[in-house]
């Protein structure tokens, strides 16, 4: 018991390489379908296909269709690091705490927040198009709301836990705001509606949040 | 020409207030029928026989499917007064610009958007719903947020002309921030999946414009 290594590696690091190039080929050819023919016109055995494994092995890794989608969702999310480790967990959410002025930190995290989104926006559409026809999907679409509030009351409790918050402001009403100001819903309706620059919403989207959440003595 | 009394007045008043009464029957059989069905099952010869009139005088009127939604919303917009009178010279519109503090005429305002918001919410999801699958409605609905858009503008305008307005905001931004702040979606997120009350929405949304557009002495 004294030995902390996990069995599994040494008993088949092949059969593990192949595992992750397997999920890997199937994510790939999902997010290829999805985006070409949307959520209702994909299918299990033409993503096996595509992705050149059988369709028990696409089931046995991702259950449903819906579970599928919410794999490529969260791998396409990540952007090159494991999506498998909790958002929260990560190097580069945790580097945003090393910046010691909210108003700044608040500013990393918009940005941040525009690159995810220019690389998400495609199977956005893809959800939000399949949401108004499958309860499924709806469901997930639900589920990524909430998960995305719990990845911001991280960042809200950080800022309550330095004293940042403005008087009044609880961490959950915090979280309640920026998660809002934030959603994609709004980006498009400056971007898409109104011709606004994505320069243009980082400043409003700043300013407004700046406002909503900080002790007004931090940014006068 | 000294006379300027409108002839078709006295030539059929009779005719002109069966006119109305048609109108009325087409727009109130129209939107029972597009709650009840939605867009797509929805028919104009439907709703001729369930308004008691011929198909053609529906299309006389009416045009297509889309313009009668059109007047069905306006006129559930309007909620009793005459709909074709337009909003920024309708007197409820009128009456806010007597209340002279900005933050007052900002509640106001708010407040009675919020009435409306629970008088319009079901065609609205009509309207969501239809457009996803109908290019007239999503159309449609891109006419309705310019004419919001349209309306906040004659707010944001007397802002401006009474120099309320934050340094360096124009009126444009000032009503696009307003359009986007009070958007229908956004009220939807923070009640439906954030499950606040209506009353904690207006307070976020006055405190939220108030800061957005106003100069800061005229709060503080």
């Amino acid at each position: 018991m004294a030995d902390n290594v996990n069995p599994r590696r040494y008993d088949s690091p092949v059969r593990e390489r192949r595992a992750e190039a397997t999920r890997s080929a199937v994510l790939d050819a999902a997010e290829r379908m999805f985006t070409a023919r949307g959520f209702v016109r994909t299918t299990l055995p033409a993503v096996a296909e595509e992705a050149g494994v059988s369709l028990a092995t696409v089931k046995l890794a991702f259950k449903t269709k819906t579970e599928l989608l919410l794999n490529v969702w969260h791998r396409t999310l990540a952007g090159g690091v494991d999506d498998r480790v909790p958002v929260v967990e990560r190097d580069s959410y945790k580097a945003q705490f090393e910046i010691a002025d909210p108003v700044e930190r608040i500013r990393f995290a918009t940005s941040s927040g525009i690159v995810i989104r220019q690389r998400i926006s495609d199977l956005m559409a893809v959800i939000e198009a399949g949401a108004a026809v499958d309860d499924s999907l709806a469901e997930l679409r639900r589920r990524m709301l909430e998960e995305r509030w719990h990845v911001i009351r991280e960042f809200t409790q950080r800022l309550a836990d330095d004293d940042h918050l403005r008087p009044g402001l609880s961490v959950d009403q915090a979280t309640d705001e920026f998660w809002l100001l934030n959603h994609l819903g709004n980006y498009r309706l400056l971007t898409e509606t109104r011709g606004w620059t994505a320069d243009q919403y980082a400043d409003w989207l700043n300013r407004t949040l700046v406002h909503a959440l900080l002790r007004p003595e931090l940014y006068q």
